[in-house]
């Protein structure tokens, strides 16, 4: 673990079985991080009892944030509650209370609450979702997991851009291998936007000494032997992701080299912001909250920003823009 | 096993590391399977390796088509020559000599072969792969795995169709629940092709006391609780299979219910063909040769052109037809 405090803003009512996940996700998090802080976002009372199981030594290391509008919204539907709960807890990275947030709520509201409170980068409509799975060979960088549906070309390249400061800063991948997601490795193959995007990748400055090495198929996302980053369409990412989760499950948990992620970082909004799923559990917020302050004690989103800025894309149109729908 | 003798042609040069994992995959399957009869079709002195190593008493099991264009292509490149051997398999099923067909070479030809020497199915002009997960809950059908890149709508009701019936025929499935591939599974979550598929496949008369469940996620292809049938695209299914299959490798082997499937079946052309992919080893031969068989003893793919023939399109343009290159 790198050293140094890192303060956390929890979303109490983000995910299908909030609050009890996230306050037990909570509790791990903090008995298993000495110098974690957390900033629980929501309903007091939800808060009181997640504090009430904790050992008074721990409870220094924990903030309320009261959501009065979440409180008095008891009769709204409870997607607009927990709204209401990742916007205060945007508000506290932006007013510097908290270092980076989690929540395991809808990620499109948190994409959105992001977005409008922390600001974009410059050169990135729409932020992407990245995913580290670990591999034998170690960490693979999976990007995008949900963010971009339908991406461009030029939006894949700038997600290769993305997949590569982020492998280098966030996991010390040393010069990290870049592939493009496809059915099979040779030159040609995949639909029309893969076969546009291959040419566009390997045109590509890369920082932090990546190299494009072509297409790559979903063996190595599992397996990391042939890159250590993957860059696809949020579609692919997103079901992909949650089928190597199902199969994991079906194997009878994730192997002792690590599983599927739990948590994806949201790349593109400025502050440290992870999202779980809706289905996590409290192992999954636990870790969650474990990426989320193992990003700020690196830094990682300050300095994936910096080496974007020698990054600037070239071209009349290479904004990350597209018209879909986040999931 | 379902009883009845079988008689798979086996090409001897398809697949990454052919002939030596095709051989003896196929001893495998001779040796699992008392009614097995193979059809090795390829350069002969490959036959004789794996007749060599058989006992006596399996040998009157093994016929060979030697494969004369092979043996004499010798400075051909080997994927000219692994055409070579599947066009020949394909001919032995149509002239009647074998029941069903095996290869592990390059999907695109094996496609491509059977189809021009098979015939291709009314109001199916570029056939489906479907692939079989063994989930809890029982099979799950995976469809498209490769064969349609791009589909239009119309094209993923035509595979809902083909799904239902496959799940029925093929694994004895009652009343399958069909599902389509998204990010979510609340109405409207997905890219364009998605949103505007899920109310076509809504609308569509499915065969078998079949029933559209909505959209469904990666977890369902893997855990099978939603769906019997789960319908995508040929690209999300060929990656997400594959990334399944490295993550059962990384957790140390599949699970005892089961694992990735080993070989996919061709729906749309006149016979009964499987296909493993290039990487494919002995033991995914063994299980594609199995398949073969077992789809053969079932005449699954006579009972799914039946069913097929009273659930016809309607509409001005509803044949499967997508201008993309196979993998």
């Amino acid at each position: 673990m790198e050293p140094g405090t890192a303060r956390i803003a929890v979303d109490l009512l983000g995910g299908d079985d909030a609050p009890a996940v996230v306050v037990d996700g909570a509790l791990r998090a903090l008995r298993a991080d000495p110098d974690l802080h957390l900033l629980l976002v929501g309903p007091p009372e939800f808060a009181d009892a997640l504090i009430g199981a904790l050992d008074p030594v721990h409870r220094a290391r924990i903030t309320v944030r009261p959501v009065r509008d979440a409180v008095g919204m008891a009769d709204h539907p409870s997607a607009a509650r927990a709204e209401s709960t990742v916007r205060a807890a945007v508000a506290a990275v932006r007013d510097g209370t908290a270092d980076a947030l989690l929540s395991a709520g809808s990620t499109g509201a948190t994409v959105t609450a992001a977005a409008l409170g922390l600001g974009r980068w410059p050169h990135v409509r729409r932020p992407a979702l990245v995913a580290t799975l670990p591999a034998v060979a170690g960490p693979v960088v999976l990007l995008d997991v949900g963010g971009s549906l339908e991406p461009r070309p030029a939006t894949l390249a700038r997600h290769a851009v993305l997949g590569a400061a982020y492998a280098s800063v966030a996991h010390a991948v040393a010069a990290p291998r870049v592939g493009l997601l496809s059915v099979g490795v040779e030159a040609g193959k995949g639909d029309r936007v893969r076969r546009a995007a291959d040419p566009v990748l390997a045109a590509e400055p890369l920082p932090c000494g990546a190299r494009y090495v072509g297409l790559v198929e979903g063996y190595d996302v599992s397996l990391g032997a042939r890159a250590d980053v993957v860059v696809t369409d949020g579609f692919t990412g997103n079901v992909l992701l949650k089928a190597v989760e199902g199969a994991y499950a079906m194997a009878g948990g994730p192997p002792a080299s690590g599983g599927a992620p739990r948590g994806a970082a949201l790349l593109g909004v400025g502050g440290t912001v992870v999202v779980c799923h809706g289905a996590a559990g409290a192992d999954d917020v636990a870790s969650g909250i474990a990426l989320a302050a193992h990003l700020w004690r690196r830094r990682a989103i300050d300095q994936v920003v910096a080496l974007l800025a020698g990054h600037t894309p070239a071209g009349h149109d290479h904004t990350i823009d597209t018209e879909v729908t986040t999931p």
